[in-house]
């Protein structure tokens, strides 16, 4: 019998902001009634702001951030094109996967799971690349997996420097509303998020910035698809309505949850994101413990993984977290299972739920074995959080 | 502003029970947490018995039906297949564009909208085909916009009699759990659902049945796939586990309709379809008026397509219903359109519901020029459905 | 096994509006939070306009109606003294048998259980009362049980001819907010209702309106008092606090549902009651029966009382609509027990909801023995919704 | 703009577990229908259980715990009648004051708030009153005020050793359900609650225990009373339906916070308390503070205050919990206030909770101007929580 909170610090699906909940739960509607293509523009154009593009095309299919991949991929590649990625992490590693089983030639780089984009390789690809063989470039925003978040900036400096035309997709289902995307200024061309993570909703919408590039090459992409296909979808959002029956449900929660972003500012979400995230580093420092992420610029403001000392057993972590104190911790997954346990951060989150799963993470790791002082990550959060305050205060009284 | 329920007689998403709704509105939790498996397990298990197979594997896709659609052609056929099917209704007509779309041969034959599955020129096909180069066969079961249901009982025997192996396809998206639904004696090798009817969820979750047959044909299919692949959602799902981020959300809410589904008894389920869906039927036929299924036999449990008299458009009817009334009808799709209202009568549903929906439409009617006698289709709905107490009282008194 | 709506026709607690619900499933919250004080204010102001008060103090007193019947009375009147009152409906009989037990010496007229409040009586024995022994009047502005609507503006008229002091106490339970009521007008001093019926919500707090000049009784009032005591609420809700520990719940739904009433407009608010309930009133004239209510200028716009045929059962008919259809109508209280039974038709309600009401009540009846024509209820309410449409059209233009 | 989970550690309304507030987000219902009996008579039945008693009457009246202390004392007691207490915190003294308001002669002691109930004075008072002119004595069970629990066994065997007949009322609110509590053994004869604490619903329903000498008192109380009526209660009770309308949103409520209890154990919940209750209580000591409770026996295990160092204001630790970590803590009442800030723990709770109450209040506290050392309390509280692990799994194992 479990009582009290259900502690989640997964790195998504995150925990759903209480109005979000019960925006959603409203009896069932006409989605073609007409009202409702009004509802569905509010949507779309603050999910614009969002990605921060003026110029693009949002999407939003029924489904997971995979199909989501799925849907960048075969409505604006051809067979057999060549793409370029790096696998640095499980999610780069299915990406590449997908790309494969739908026919692309994938070009890819194996860094250590831990290291950001490897935008110099990159870049020594790309300029090699006389032909134009390469069609896109893929690159992970955030690794859910490893915590690490990669310099896409850099990535479209060097293809701009290279003067290569490929097409650049972006993963950002665990950055996009949580750390800083910037479709139009990095020149994303294809950018794939979910519902669960930043957005704050359930899982369930598949969520798709498309440049005007993207746009059009989706008009030749020889590439198989229907349920995806880019066209329909635009020809009937133009007056807010679906090619096909929409989950209601979560449009509405997610009104309500781009309703908390405004109301909080995006800027503002950024920047508590990143100082929450900076309490949970110093609380893993204070263990004595290292993250995956291999160097402090890459340390990602949405998730933290964490090595466990040796002999320690990852696993034992995450189990006692579930099992004794109702704390959801993300696990280790493929290489990094036993290895690594993760902390996600981001959503809907304040400072009281960071020091919670900092002290249940310094219970679990004892009482599996691991040498830590109880309380001394939670000391070296408080002391930030505090700190951080008198800085946060200008800021917040401007916002507010 | 409007005031009090707002009637939904749409033929889907249909009306959530409370208990339902009140099951979906769950914190988040991890998917990956140790009681997820069994939680996935009973679900799959149960939409067994509502498809009434035991030798099928049910399978689960984040999306809408026609992401269903997709993952049943992509994962069983081969590109450039041929495959027979009917048009006689808005869903036939997309089904056959899809299997367009993805690289298929697709044998179309054209018959009134309002007809049911022609299974004499099915056989005539079948028979002809020699040398076996028609892969599947298409049949929507139920066409929601005409309201038709198919017999695909015949459309098996025809196969047999004709010793033909073609996979047989069919659309149960307005039929399962609301129309007698039988994939194994049937020889149903791709049954297709979604959520959001006779499942009495909302939008979000492609449901399909797959025979022995069709998996086996899965191993061998060469046609692109990557997020709808059979083969990661079987392997991981042995365990109760997804290959994606699930919405674990609608899976709360399938598991609470499916109790209430086995709390009624499904034979009930569907006797309750069949006692309701008549009552309607008297009410048109009280008014004068027909609807869109061509003969008696065809006639849709779940909706009906109701003509409207020459002069009246039946989009004034549905405009009035909506915004006069708070009602929600179902619009005539394409070719229909201005012709014919639809009443949609599944799912989580009473008598005085259905008399609502007659109720008003004799109002929407009047206002929109037909000349229709208020309270005669209530009148004669009515005379029915007390009729039908006696016998019904048996039924239920074994029932409950 | 019920399916479908449960269809509630009783005169109160009334169907919550889907948003009124959604506003109350929130998590807890102190309420002695900083916010909370201008959030109760904001209720309290609001409140003020449904009594149509400018002057006057509302309250709010966790518990039902009753408990606000006997604040009104602890707090104004002294042990012994003398109201006058009539008796015509189960809940005038259960205020003077209150009135009575709390130590007041009651002056009944009994007139029949269909009557309105006997304002001639009234004005005889005030202007009898010479030495002013009268300290209050008594008046149930809406008889739940009977559907009887009295006239309070005459009552008041007679004690102003009177040149009588008393106090008018007002029991408005099924009257505020769905009938017009006119505090300052009407110079009520003890205008009582509850949260369950016209405001939407659940059962659970009781409100009162208390002019000046019963605040200025209360001050020497001699009766014993404690958890009802005006002194402490007045006090703490000054700057929006309680005196006990509040139902936040029902307070978020209130603060909703007045949002819908301030949207909707009042006097939109009463025309559609009127509306309404003319078509129920209708509906019974075709069948051939009779309300409750003597005269149609005494006919409550909340709820209807209508006497069943001889030889048929009330009983029955509200066994049938529950077990059978999933309805529920009022039961004839007391000596009205059998004989009537009764249609609530107020809160949240649209035309739909009264065709249903109206619908199954003739299968009820008929069932239950009544020889009534199907569909003709049906068909007199719809004519006069249907005709009352051109009226209503600029009406509701000027509101939105 | 608040971010995350609004931490809520006031002793009480306490955090309404999710399933609990699933169960209250229910449509109205006719609360005469033929099912609502049984429904209500299971809610007693366990309440009786909760309250440890057999042979004691269980009554709910819509309004406050202070709505149920005046029921307990209008039935059951008579004009002028001495009753003897002691004040020794908030909730006593406004006890105290209710009883003098009623018209009750009250023997008031007062001692420190800190100290328990003085059960010494008790037996001194009973032996000298020759006459039997004591007719009840008042116990506070759990001043809420002062985080205090007194010993109701030590206030029985008084009343026993002396032969005394007066009855034994024991203010309950925030003790039942979460400590210790035997009616029958205690031979208490008034037991009051609320919803609103152990019972883990909203406020709005005043919980009554009365033993079978308390009924018999009932019967010739005569003191003025009438929506708390015992006779009216008990008489429509007895089929399961109330002499009011209930508030059927909390009791869908409270049978699913019973259900809660069932599963766990009454024995597990209480024990859970302890133990909660204890961490907390090491934390305070480990930054050097003092709680109210003036000798650890006396130390409640659902609320600890806590004295702030001298310097520091505890309005300031409260408003800054509440400004920037979204957490709100009691505050110290009347006397108290600035001296003392509360930690509620209980009702629906469990160790991770418990250590954000702990870490926020650090930083509220090192913020407010005290001289904590940061992480302190949280290690003290998370060693207690680990130690308690070995002993506590065989404990478990047998309860699931």
């Amino acid at each position: 019998m479990r009582t009290g909170t259900n502690h989640l610090f997964i790195p998504g699906p995150t925990n759903v902001p209480e109005d979000v909940r019960m925006a959603m739960n409203v009896p069932m509607q006409d989605q073609r009634g007409p009202d409702f293509g009004a509802f569905t523009l509010s949507i779309l154009a603050d999910l614009k702001k969002v990605f921060r593009t003026t110029t693009g095309q949002v999407m939003l299919f029924p489904g997971s951030g995979t199909g989501a991949w799925e849907a960048a991929i075969t409505n604006t590649l051809n067979p057999g094109d060549r793409v370029l990625m790096a696998r640095h992490g499980q999610f780069s590693t299915l990406w590449a996967e997908m790309a494969t089983r739908l026919g692309l030639t994938v070009d890819v780089i194996d860094i250590a799971w831990g290291a950001g984009a490897p935008v110099n390789e990159f870049m020594r690809k790309l300029a090699a690349d006389r032909k134009g063989e390469i069609k896109a470039v893929f690159v992970t925003h955030n690794e859910t997996a490893t915590g690490v978040t990669s310099d896409i900036a850099a990535v479209r400096r060097a293809l701009d420097d290279c003067f290569h035309d490929a097409l650049l997709f972006v993963d950002g289902v665990s950055s996009v509303g949580s750390i800083d995307f910037r479709m139009d200024d990095w020149g994303v061309d294809l950018a794939v998020t979910g519902s669960q993570k930043g957005l704050m909703c359930p899982a369930g919408l598949g969520i798709l910035g498309v440049s005007q590039k993207a746009m059009k090459a989706s008009e030749t992409s020889t590439m198989r698809r229907a349920y995806f296909e880019f066209r329909d979808f635009k020809q009937t959002v133009e007056t807010g309505y679906f090619p096909y029956t929409p989950p209601t449900q979560i449009l509405h929660g997610m009104r309500r949850a781009l309703d908390r972003i405004n109301a909080e500012g995006l800027d503002n979400v950024l920047a508590r994101h990143a100082r929450l995230a900076e309490g949970v580093r110093r609380a893993v420092a204070a263990w004595g413990l290292s993250p995956c992420a291999e160097h402090p610029s890459l340390a990602s403001n949405t998730v933290t993984a964490i090595r466990v000392p040796d002999g320690v057993d990852a696993r034992d972590v995450i189990r006692i977290g579930y099992e004794r104190y109702n704390t959801s911790f993300g696990s280790g997954l493929s290489r990094l299972a036993g290895k690594v346990f993760r902390i996600g951060h981001l959503g809907d989150l304040n400072e009281g739920m960071c020091l919670t799963a900092i002290a249940v993470a310094e219970m679990a790791l004892v009482e599996a074995g691991a040498d830590i002082e109880f309380g001394s990550g939670v000391a070296a959060a408080q002391a930030w959080y505090a700190q951080g305050r008198t800085a946060e205060a200008a800021l917040r009284m401007a916002a507010e």
